[in-house]
């Protein structure tokens, strides 16, 4: 049965619940930060998963970030599954801005999460539910 | 026309030519890390590929990351595509130990590469070129 890692759940909020993922939103205003989750129980590599299941997290993939970008006019995606800490296959997908305080750097590791002030946390939530839910 | 972008094409050395992807080996003795470049032109994002094309990606990827942890006997696979810095498409696969020198962090930025022995690299490049490419 797949749930979700605890580390996971306590970075984030959730949005969206696609057919193979779960689409999350890292809370950190430093950066528009999806997470997806494949719902595959013991899974923590790419080449775990089944081929059938990769065609579909792909699919997932390309359309997390094509909306992200469209939503926030980001410069560049950032796309990587690492999971050297959380064990559970999970993969970023960053909007990436020449400004950001990680430029041009990956966003690892440079300073903590700055947490969203609720409201600003509502609007991004809303509007990429919007956009990325086809609502 | 699809061309190698010189900064990988600097960084690296070629192993092995795919349906989708240029297959190329990091100079960097730290860690053992693939760079998948698809040869399509002007192309920096996932979701600018065909989805013909992320389906093909995707089998690569897995194939790469399969290969690279069974060659090496890595702790952990590491993917993403980031472009922040070069901007044609390429999606990293490293194989990462918890005794390697940026563990449990990503590699990126850590140190500077430090190039194989010719020896060195000539036997990994070998044994990954056996078993990537199906010899």
């Amino acid at each position: 049965m797949f749930v979700l890692h605890p580390r996971l759940a306590a970075d984030t909020v959730p949005l969206l619940v696609w057919p193979l993922c779960h689409v999350l939103l890292m809370n950190d205003s430093a950066y528009p930060w999806l997470i997806l989750v494949p719902a595959r129980p013991d899974i923590g590599e790419l080449h775990q998963l089944s081929a059938g299941d990769r065609a579909v997290l792909i699919e997932e993939i390309a359309r997390a970030a094509e909306g992200l970008a469209e939503t926030t006019g980001a410069h560049k995606i950032n796309t990587a599954a690492l999971g050297n800490v959380v064990p559970q296959l999970h993969v970023h997908v960053i909007a990436r801005f020449r400004h950001d305080p990680a430029w041009p750097r990956p966003v690892w590791g440079v300073h903590p999460a700055v947490p969203y002030a609720e409201s600003g946390l509502a609007d991004l939530r809303s509007r990429l539910r919007r956009r990325l839910g086809g609502e």
